[in-house]
């Protein structure tokens, strides 16, 4: 990994929320790592949990004809993860827009070494034509709130 | 598990459809051999293929409100697949029931080295209750035909 | 699903052992629910942590030069689970033989609906030929303890 | 995420290179597309397709003590896939360094329609230690000459 990589554009700064899992067998490849996809599974698992604890349910936002969809993500790998090994996702909210937010992820093995940073743009959008629509003013709000 | 499943469920025979795959980095585990759940991964893909060629689109079964599950999965474990093999998972009709189907699928490397056998059980449902239904005629003559 | 299918096949008693796992998103797939293969990830997560519950640990086989391949899988669908459900992985040992074993799975919904069930038999093989091998007295012994 | 990555970073130009795949079952989540993640899984089949059709094997580099890992991965998501589409995985060389290069992708479904756009950043390892290493000069002469 090129040094320097990620420290620019991952600011310094405190994660509000983390949620541990255990790596699988399932989730790792012939190199005996974490297959370097399912990083992108970990920063969904991450995302859910504190949508969760911010008090914003997926299901809500169907019943309310709103959906959200992801139109960018990006990983910067450090250190690999291996199977069993404990980690901890934390999440936090970036950039707030009109129709899309940032949410940035760290990956930590439980010791403390720093496997991985993600960030993922949600987009929301009106059901049932799946168009870009408004974050609506409640989400916003409770966005705005926690970052 | 109960002794002889397998080798006399299995009954030897022609296999009239296969499809060449290639293993992704992303199946294998670990181990270096291709993680165990995703046969059942080449088993749909075997099924999906299979059933195209015999005229049956999965589209047009849900524009006729009809859908289907798998009700039952069995894989037997040969010989294992790697990174980068090539095999072909080939796909036979096996029982015909009146609500459900069995397919029997083997898995071989491209030099015929035999590495799995599975076979699944699909359940056709009716939408939108999504509740066993008997499989439609044309699609039974279609199986029996292929049997 | 075909009724009576399983009953047999699973004999009724306790499982001693569960872990809670939540649907993820990756999980599911366009109808809706968990995609089939994934029961066998989720019997791979019982599996692992049933075995770590009964101190034995994957990384101190390999040490020892064992490992195990799974012989054979197995899974009846009973009752779709969907996204962001909580569900209870139960695992339990079935039959022992001189070098592989059953491991016995219910997975149920966290309020009780019982999901799907699973088997798969363990194969003890000797590295670094990965031949089978017989179990270890100390492994039988925690099994036969447990079973 | 910093305004303005992907349209200037992703040039214009041609992809010398492209793989047909069919999107699986399996690939899909409950919004009926395909699930963000696999993206990446994509990525990989283009790139080891890639990598072969220009005389480099993986398993050759491994003989040679050598390996590589992602070291950092893009994805920019711009209309969803859907379960049986057909689609091309295009791919090219980006900026070469000295320890690693970048690799660029794009998906369209058989239509043309342009559905997302990745690119990962490739990082040479000496094994044992998996220490990043020079590109070796055989390497770096075929990856100048496809950019």
């Amino acid at each position: 990994m090129p040094s320097g990589i990620g420290s620019d554009r991952m600011a310094e700064g405190a994660f509000p929320f983390a949620i541990r899992q255990r790596v699988r067998f399932a989730e790792t490849d012939l190199q005996g790592v974490v297959y370097y996809a399912n990083y992108l599974v970990y920063a969904e698992v991450g995302r859910i949990a504190y949508l969760r604890h911010l008090g914003i349910d997926y299901q809500d936002l169907v019943r309310r004809e709103l959906d959200f969809t992801i139109g960018e993500a990006t990983v910067r790998y450090h250190s690999a993860l291996r199977f069993d090994d404990e980690f901890d996702i934390r999440v936090r909210v970036g950039a707030l827009r009109r129709v899309s937010w940032t949410f940035e992820y760290t990956v930590e093995r439980a010791d403390g070494l720093r496997c991985a940073d993600m960030s993922t743009v949600q987009v929301i959008l009106s059901r049932p034509a799946f168009k870009a629509a408004r974050i609506p003013e409640d989400l916003l709000e409770t966005l705005r709130a926690a970052s």
